[in-house]
């Protein structure tokens, strides 16, 4: 058995070393264009901005423990430039020595990951406009960020585009993220990173949103890059960096007849293999299964490439491995406050028409009499009938990872949000709460099904121009004089059980307070003295997280 | 509707204010024998050694809000002494003014709680000899911890004992903790913990264990008390706190005919309704199912505590909540490091003569090449045919609470180890791994279950007199050198290959390495040869755990 890999990191590494374990005999070629067969990509904006001082602890696994450890023979700075299925093998080219020569296989695994897009914009060719996909890119981008670059502009604000922002940060270069839509780290619902938009900016970081560019210059004998915008308005940078998403590698593939999707991912059977049983694809160049909707996606993620390439060599040796499908659970770091998510967006549940509900709340990440608790905002996604989770997200300094790590076990098992009620975790005060965040919103999402606690959100409340929503302010004075939503009437709380008679009946009520607790309250004391009213999710708190600007005048 | 509830904190209160937001026109009464009706008695230890700084703070719902937020009838320092169940009332005193009276109930709710057990050793009844269990306690626990004592003993190793351990050490008392068993933390299996204790012991604390104290003496004028232990040793303490586990306080309810178990816990159905349907039991008084195994226990946690508080108010109103039995999720911080479990520990699987299968792992709570990556040690035990999940346990500084969560919540879902493989979690190098600790543990498993990974326990191989087990060290030499396990030979794993003549045929082989990976790789080579070879799991960190004096004697 001679198994070919082309292209080393999760993907091609992972499928390489499992073969070995499972047989001692097999031939393993592993083709790598770069240097590296094995290195941490997701580690390099970090090697950028100093954090990781160290090039070699980017290093997975070295070149020598491959070929040593795992008997596997890698070819580093060697690319495949094309497949021939017929002769089952594969045309190579040596990058040092320019060679070409044809290797054969029995089983070839693609593993050729997604290269960044580089839009066809005049001027782009230019050697300071960099992007961020291998070591090599990491070098250079590390030579400049420790020159004396003043000023950098970021084109793209998803993952990599906040983390390179954040990491030239750190060298003290002024960073400005130009990005297309009204939002940063577009993975995620809108509402969800405002404050991560307004966290960026305190810390020095100009966000340029929707608008793109329409040109780049060099200027100043080439040391600079003058950026032209759409917008007409201009920016000068010392260099740039690009990272507006990737696209599967996959060209090579067609090429030889293998089916790829509508999005250039090759389709693979869960077991990896393509549409030719002698070839197998894994890591960001494949199409997956969307694990909640079960549909066709592209989601490059190093979990799941990692775990694909164990199930093609599983299968090549005769097991029955299979991918379920990717879930979507994503993570960002941006100057110290996290983002993450697993399962569906609402903007994706909205793209595919799929029935929803859901619900925010802003606990805080472990029991608030305990020093150093803080807020986090979470927001949960769920089938409006059964109670199937569908998604979740979460952001906040501390804590987030663990409850959406917990949740994407749920998503995983089918739970639905009464499981999450019941949900047992780890508590002392300073992990978390007697009622932890993760049962919190188990307990907010149930009452909504249930109808204990209907709810009602932020946007519905904006577009509500002809007054049908009754304004309720359950907080107290000093709360509601230092901002509220426009036309709110404040009746505290623990007044309202005697104030009743100052509310309409015959008209829809929407309470709120800070973050839906006392709203929740006072929606049953109504509701139970035969009101009709909703409580606003997740309070103010979620009012102004949709609406920044407008929570900035009403200060 | 007249409810009456007796006893506040976790269950009761949650009772309560779940009962009101059920139902605006009902009378409910909350009767409560301390100050307080809700406090957080989690934070007591903390609140002594001034990590919490104001007493306040510990107040989760003071009398006021409870009485104007909720309308609750509450009475504090209010005992109740016997209930009338063919009266349907209670008989209550007021602790203020000595005066008594009965009270009435539709349905009444037994929230009492669990008392420390106070061993009836001479002397305890010392004004010295302090407990844990509300905040008139806590206050005088604070007193003579701020004042110029300068020896504690803590009598009982549990999670309260070493919690105020560590609080009396921030307060700079000397404290030696006493130990009826082996090991402290004895809800944990001893060799997750002995890393804990050598850790307690770097801090200044003594532990004196395998001892416990027959007869406590005042001395000097009753300002110090000598601790008189069954080994006939003595130490002197400014004063003792007692905690060596709690029982619950079934006895008015057992003195009224409701049904108990054998270990005193009150007997409820799921809906939490007791033998007598118009009395409820929630919290630490009533007994549980355990939920991996099925079987009645007594597991005092305050999140079970809230969530039966809510079922016993749903159920009076007509809903069908129903409870599904603890898991007995549990968390510890000392100084520190972190213990955590969920479901059974081996040593409750051994003694319920269930089957089971373990594994362990020591990985970094986040990527190894990103910094402050910190070690931790998992233990996960399963069903050795179907692979289900029954429990884990983890300790180490960082990290351990979520990986913990994330498997309670698999447990709850009656998730396999093979599910742990595909777990999708969040990864970026400050948070995880692409293979995180969760997937790591559930290759190992189900590598396990597949028979693709044998592996063998530290026990069994201290326990192998006769030499059946040849002892394959597969790590460098100078790791060899720097200790190892009795009569191990040493082939380094990358020249195993080269070195197979060395090797005996027909002869067991236990190969390890350092956390178990190069153990696994040298196994996966050695059975791929043919030879009868099995991995010490968890590798040598694992041997040193579970032999930490022997491991002292190597070095």
């Amino acid at each position: 058995m001679k198994i070919v890999i082309v292209g080393g990191v999760a993907g091609g590494a992972s499928a390489a070393t499992r073969a070995r374990r499972l047989n001692e005999d097999c031939e393993i070629v592993l083709l790598e264009r770069g240097e590296e067969p094995s290195f941490a990509n997701c580690g390099m904006p970090y090697y950028v901005g100093g954090e990781i001082k160290s090039r070699k602890s980017l290093l997975v696994a070295p070149i020598e423990r491959l070929r040593q450890r795992y008997r596997l023979d890698v070819r580093n700075r060697t690319e495949v430039t094309e497949i021939d299925r017929a002769s089952k093998s594969v045309l190579v080219r040596n990058l040092s020595t320019g060679e070409t020569y044809t290797e054969s296989y029995d089983k070839l695994i693609i593993a050729t990951g997604a290269s960044p897009f580089r839009p066809s914009i005049p001027g782009i060719e230019s050697s300071r406009i960099l992007e961020l996909r291998d070591l090599k890119d990491a070098d250079k981008m590390h030579v400049l960020a420790t020159s004396n670059a003043k000023h950098a502009v970021v084109i793209g604000a998803g993952f990599i585009g906040m983390e390179v922002a954040e990491n030239l940060v750190r060298r003290d270069i002024h960073v400005t993220v130009v990005q297309i839509s009204k939002q940063i780290l577009p993975t995620w619902d809108h509402e969800m990173v405002t404050s991560i938009e307004e966290h960026v900016r305190q810390k020095g970081v100009t966000l340029w949103l929707n608008d793109s560019p329409e040109r780049f210059e060099e200027i100043n004998q080439g040391s600079q890059v003058a950026v032209h915008l759409a917008s007409g308005n201009r920016i000068d940078a010392d260099f740039v960096v690009v990272s507006v998403g990737v696209r599967p590698e996959s060209k090579m593939a067609a090429d030889a007849g293998i089916s790829c999707g509508p999005r250039g991912g090759i389709i693979t059977s869960p077991s990896m293999q393509t549409s030719d049983p002698d070839v197998y694809a894994v890591g960001d160049v494949v199409e997956v299964k969307d694990f909640v909707t079960d549909k066709p996606t592209q989601i490059p993620l190093a979990g799941p490439a990692n775990r694909q390439g164990r199930i093609a060599a599983d299968h090549i040796f005769g097991r029955h491995s299979r991918y379920r499908g990717t879930q979507g659970t994503a993570i960002v770091g941006v100057f110290g406050m996290t983002a993450a998510m697993t399962g569906q967006s609402e903007s994706q549940l909205k793209k595919s028409a799929t029935p929803y509900e859901k619900i925010y709340i802003h606990p805080n990440d472990h029991a608030g009499y305990y020093p150093g608790a803080q807020p986090m905002t979470l927001k949960l996604l769920f089938d409006p009938v059964k109670g199937r989770i569908l998604g979740a997200q979460g952001v906040g300094s501390s804590g987030v990872d663990k409850r959406i790590d917990v949740i994407a076990m749920a998503i995983q098992a089918g739970l639905t949000v009464y499981d999450l009620e019941q949900a047992e975790l780890c508590y002392a005060p300073q992990y978390g709460s007697a009622k932890d965040p993760i049962n919190m919103a188990g307990f907010v999402a149930s009452s909504v099904l249930r109808g204990d606690h209907p709810v009602i959100h932020a946007d519905c409340i904006m577009a509500d121009s002809d007054s049908k929503y009754f304004i309720l302010d359950v907080r107290t004075e000093a709360e509601f004089n230092d901002g509220h939503i426009p036309k709110a009437i404040n009746i505290p709380l623990d007044e309202l059980r005697n104030r009743l008679e100052e509310l309409p009946k015959n008209h829809k009520i929407a309470a709120y307070c800070k973050v839906g607790q006392r709203g929740y309250m006072a929606t049953r004391i109504l509701a139970l003295r035969g009101f009709d009213v909703c409580n606003v999710s997740g309070g103010y708190t979620s009012w102004c997280q949709r609406y920044p600007f407008d929570f900035a005048k009403s200060k």
